[in-house]
């Protein structure tokens, strides 16, 4: 009932929703815990977070510090993959406390004998926890502290004195102390969680031989291009056997010609389902090469995993229970009424059979990891059910800590966080659709400046097989590049629907904001090999985007003051503060743009009565700027971006080294 | 391990601290309730809030509705006082999905008999939960969407009717609902705590005749003056027998002279302690006919508790455990390094007695309860432990779920919100320095429009007798009626140190923000009941908050544009609509200022295109407006305010009725 407790802590971060979720980490890079901590009085507080990989049994503590209005921050580096445990302890430091008092008292030549007497008893209590050398300097100093006959000021000295303090601190026994209510989690991923660039391409369009069905092999042949510009994640669309039951033809047309390959996403046939390769792509020995020829390239494949089967699939034979059942004996089809999608079969997750259902699901994904695909791209997760996913990824991550798993939900933001929060490592984002200045900032401040930079992680797509924006219709070469760079320096994660996006296909389906001919239906032949206006950008701003740490996360992101509204500016900087990037990109692809920017210089870590250069690593000018105010202009045709380096002169000469 | 469960409830308010501390509410008050609700998928949900005051057995449901962007909302009344519980209950409504989305085929002419025969299905599986004419209808509805001779029209029709769709609703079984992972808790108060007005006297100040200490009776005698300025908390400092050893002279000097009567904060001597009075002040007779007399005014009274001790309070003997003892045997008394407070013993929180000195504290309140008092101004919460209040207002609240306690804690906001969310009914504010627009309104968003509003009751205060801030002063009667007004209808809750801001003290000790010879050492003599020049404009203000609901709670404060720095402007409307005040202040107490407002119409329910009048019932004229844009001029020495009722022709007469 009662308790000597007195200190408070709350809100401790990072936290979603009060731990019921955990927060997201990267190996080997810092995690920062704040906490509000409040005591009755006036007392000075000690206070550490404890962290440990889960199931190991010991913890090791890090000590908080205040920073401002009673938030206390620590920061501590996990150094393995999965999850681990957190939790913040805090307790009176009564010697700290007695020492402030102390140096005050001394400092009005208010010290009164009672009160060397009191730390002597403080100090005293301690001695017997302390050992050796420890023990003779607390016994010492407990000694001058009441030796009558020292001069005063010796003896306030013994008990001002910082080793003693720092003793002190150590042996402190913490009486009372408050542990915070929830141990909270952090699931920690591989660097490659935090940073990585997406390229998708459809295996079956990765023949240069005319009409003839692209495979793996071929997909080997295309490597050193999609190496060269730099990527190193290669995603390919579902590689499964494909139904023939209600195929859909080219552009979607609801009856398949005899030659329509027929959408990857309608997966399952007599040739297998979720855990076999469609024939035509090859062999599962020709994944193996391709598995292996990726990581010789120092890419991964990532496969598309999309829980739902075409009429033909073996499921439905094999467990019509997971499906759900009409009354005239068919299964329910996917609609969003009055359409319909006869050729896709949704999992029913209201089944008698959950445990199957989900076991079997599960079962998918471990068998291509047993296969070493490590990166996985979901399709529409959003489509099943939230509890499904934690427990699926849950159980994965705790096998394969080394897994990353892509959302694929372009859907109401509450759905795609809570995707975020139930396991996912990365999810698509809105970017595809934020092309004006104030909603590019709104987005990115909400994503990275707000609760959810704790569990979502975005991977900004300017297109997808799915999607073909308005502007990259009509706004051309400008458009292409200033959709690239957003991407590439907003998020350190960011990927492309390669080929399409690399030849700026920009044919829409009248009305639709999709490809016409979209690949999704049909093999296409694409000339990756030959010279495109837009394969050295992309080579270009993924390697400026390997060079700079800056780049590689997402936390600092910082916008900037610029007076015009087609012009947006932003920089981020690397943890250590010695990298950083200023981008300034022109959002209009029609006409130049120019403004005065008004920088937070402090943000840039620059000093504001110093000139410093900015380096165009984009178009390679630099320029020699001081303060907020500094002149921008930009030519679309010519180079609607500057991707900058600030080199500041409060930088050291050996922090440009690097960043050069 | 396995769940069919889909939905999933996150984020529901109010709530403290994800439910670790209640919120907080009014008896017949309507509570919102709002959570975020997203399941996979596209169906339509049903979901309810369950409440229920503590210990009742069953709950009452309250079906919440979709609002915007996946936030679902209702609310409830609270019915009784003290803790309420509720949580959120979410489904798949399989009925309602089914009709929603036959809607949309019959609209497209694509319905199919096995759409119908799904619903059938659905329908009949209800059949055996209903009973008697509801039973009847639903079998009814179930075989004419299955009659084949019926036109299809017809079955469609059965299959959308109002009347079905509501009998599936309540039969609904909720297959795989969800529970909100948290019951949250609601203290809910009588309405005195979310609208109340206070006047703080020192009683021993009372007498009318020279040389003579004041008594209760004394005050009965002061009462109609305080009720005709509209007041209805009358506060009393401590009323206990105030200790000798160290108190402190006039002017807050260390050595008293043999008449000064010490502060009543000094509590103790050998006539008693917290459960006794001050002899001088008279008995508990006395006290007990004060008690009825405020009641017979409208008036409640409001005693102070001041945890702490002088020398000479009896605890200090009977009970040394309950203080710090030091080495040489004497006890710790208050210090702020190197200031000492020798007259005041502060309790010890780590005191090897926390059972022993916590039931005493709270016999405290126990005692001066069982004399009917209720509200109580709590003194320096702050420097007594958090736990202990958490646990001492919950067991008070629980036996007198009537109770008030104002916390007295002018520190870090952080601390503030602490004891805020232990139980404190109402808190003290940074109201008494927050002058100019930008202070104002960035304070009161925070306190009105976040997390805070659920747990946080601000009692704005323009002085007490420890802080007579640098504008009163020198502001004159400009600035007191400036901080009168904006008191008064910023917050529902507001006090003044009342003789004090009646005559304009404004004389401060040279250097700081006090009082020149502070009632709080020595006796005055105040002149009451004559003419003074702010007694009227005290009435008249608290007249119309009496009258207008709007003014009586704080949620929907709302500031205005108006371009000017000098002019405030902000309304609030109560909870009906009915009753919408709009305030505007010059804040510049010296120069008449004027500006343009640019109002939000839709906060004050105006109509953009029609005129509506706005009537000054602080200065009484009428003026017609129309549009955001309407000019506004005050000159502090004839009106530094208005506080404009809006009258709006999109509202009814009756409605005006009300108001005026």
């Amino acid at each position: 009932m009662t308790t000597r407790e007195r200190v408070s802590i709350q809100r401790v971060r990072p936290s979603v929703l009060d731990g019921r979720f955990p927060a997201k980490g990267i190996v080997g890079q810092p995690v920062q815990v704040t906490a509000d901590l409040v005591c009755d009085s006036h007392e000075v507080l000690g206070a550490v977070v404890r962290h440990k990989p889960e199931g190991r049994r010991g913890w090791t503590e890090v000590p908080l510090g205040h920073d401002i209005n009673d938030r206390w921050t620590a920061t501590f580096t996990p150094e393995t993959l999965g999850r681990h445990r957190f939790t913040v302890d805090a307790w009176v430091d009564h010697v700290a406390t007695w020492r402030r008092d102390l140096g005050k008292k001394a400092e009005a030549d208010a010290v009164e004998a009672v009160d060397l007497a009191v730390g002597a008893e403080l100090l005293g209590a301690l001695v017997e926890r302390a050992k050796g050398s420890s023990r003779r300097r607390l016994e010492e100093a407990v000694t001058a502290l009441t030796d009558v006959d020292l001069p005063l000021a010796a003896r306030i000295e013994a008990g001002l004195s910082e080793e003693v303090a720092l003793l002190a601190r150590e042996l402190d026994p913490r009486a009372n102390k408050t542990t915070f209510r929830r141990v909270l989690d952090l699931e920690v991923d591989r660097p490659r969680a935090g940073f990585s660039t997406w390229y998708e391409l459809f295996p079956r369009s990765a023949s240069t031989e005319p009409d003839t069905h692209g495979t793996f092999r071929d997909v080997i042949d295309r490597l050193d291009h999609v190496e060269r510009m730099g990527f190193d994640v290669l995603y390919l669309p579902p590689i499964h056997p494909i139904g023939t039951t209600h195929r859909k033809g080219r552009n979607n047309v609801v009856h398949a010609g005899p030659d329509d390959p027929g959408s990857p996403w309608a997966i399952g046939s007599a040739e297998g389902g979720h855990k076999s390769i469609h024939p035509q792509l090859g062999t599962i020995e020709d994944l193996r090469a391709l598995v292996r020829a990726c990581e010789d390239h120092g890419m991964e494949l990532a496969l598309d995993i999309a829980f739902q089967c075409s009429a033909d699939h073996p499921y439905v034979t094999e467990h019509p229970e997971w499906f759900r059942q009409r009354p005239d004996g068919t299964i329910q089809y996917a609609e969003n009424p009055p359409k319909k999608y006869q050729d896709i079969y949704p999992f029913d997750f209201e089944t008698s059979d959950p445990e199957g259902l989900w076991n079997e699901l599960r079962s998918i994904f471990e068998h291509w990891l047993a296969e070493g695909v490590r990166i996985f791209r979901v399709d529409n997760p959003h489509t099943k059910s939230f509890p499904f996913w934690e427990w699926c990824l849950g159980e994965l991550k705790s096998e394969y800590p080394d897994a990353i798993f892509l959302s694929e939900a372009f859907t109401r933001p509450k759905v795609m966080y809570e995707l975020a929060m139930r396991g996912f490592t990365h999810s698509y984002t809105y970017f595809t659709w934020r092309r004006h200045k104030a909603e590019i900032e709104a987005y990115y401040r909400e994503l990275f400046h707000t609760e959810v930079a704790d569990f979502f992680r975005p991977n900004s797509w300017p297109n997808t097989p799915d999607i073909l924006t308005d502007q990259l219709q009509h706004g051309g070469w400008p458009m292409y590049v200033q959709r690239l760079v957003l991407a590439a320096t907003l998020t350190a994660n960011y990927g492309m629907y390669g080929p399409a996006f690399e030849l700026m296909w920009s044919q829409n389906r009248p009305g639709a904001e999709e490809y016409l001919d979209n690949e999704k239906y049909e093999i296409k032949r694409w000339a990756a090999d030959e010279h495109n206006p837009l394969a050295e950008v992309i080579a270009l701003i993924n390697s400026i985007r390997r060079e700079h740490p800056a780049l590689q996360q997402d936390r600092t992101l910082t916008f900037h003051e610029i007076h015009n509204d087609h012009l947006i500016a932003y920089s981020k900087t690397d943890p250590t503060g010695h990298d950083t990037i200023l981008v300034i990109v022109n959002l209009d692809p029609y006409w130049p743009q120019s403004a005065t920017t008004w920088l937070d210089l402090e943000a840039l870590g620059v000093d504001p009565h110093e000139p410093f250069e900015v380096h165009d690593l984009f178009g390679g000018a630099t320029f020699t700027w001081q303060g907020s105010d500094n002149y921008v202009e930009l030519h679309p045709h010519v180079a609607p971006a500057h991707v900058f380096e600030v080199r500041s002169h409060r930088r050291t000469e050996a922090d440009f080294d690097q960043g050069d």
